[in-house]
């Protein structure tokens, strides 16, 4: 089973990274860019056949290890 | 109108994050974990309201900038 998490900057974390892909987005000609965001994908391979198990199982990783809450929000989809 | 990149490492190619995210949740004893690959998510807010148009850029701007396509594979989702 796999799991997709996808942890992003929360709302008005500034994201340096971002923004030099944007910088660098514009300086190539590329127009009518408002905003880029950079965040990380997690692709985890799991043992267990249980979503629901798979789900907290996840979720403490993120809460623990994967995210930083502080500034950080994550989204967990299930496979 | 937003695009979604994501962008990951190409089956077969070494991903050092993600085995260290692995060990580190293996050393915290979560359990039943075959695998851990990490890529990259890239949300672009951009002005245009044409699909196609806007999927063809991003396109573009993958091939030239978001993604090193010699070790990197993506794929882009327009929402």
């Amino acid at each position: 089973m796999k799991a997709v998490v996808n942890v992003y900057l929360k709302e008005g974390v500034l994201d340096p990274q971002g923004k030099a892909a944007h910088h660098a987005l514009v300086s190539m000609d590329f127009e009518g860019i408002q905003d880029v965001r950079i965040g990380k994908q997690i692709v985890l391979t799991l043992e267990t056949e249980d979503r629901v198990k798979a789900l907290e199982e996840v979720k403490e990783m993120c809460e623990t290890l994967l995210a930083n809450t502080v500034i950080e929000d994550y989204s967990i989809e299930i496979l």
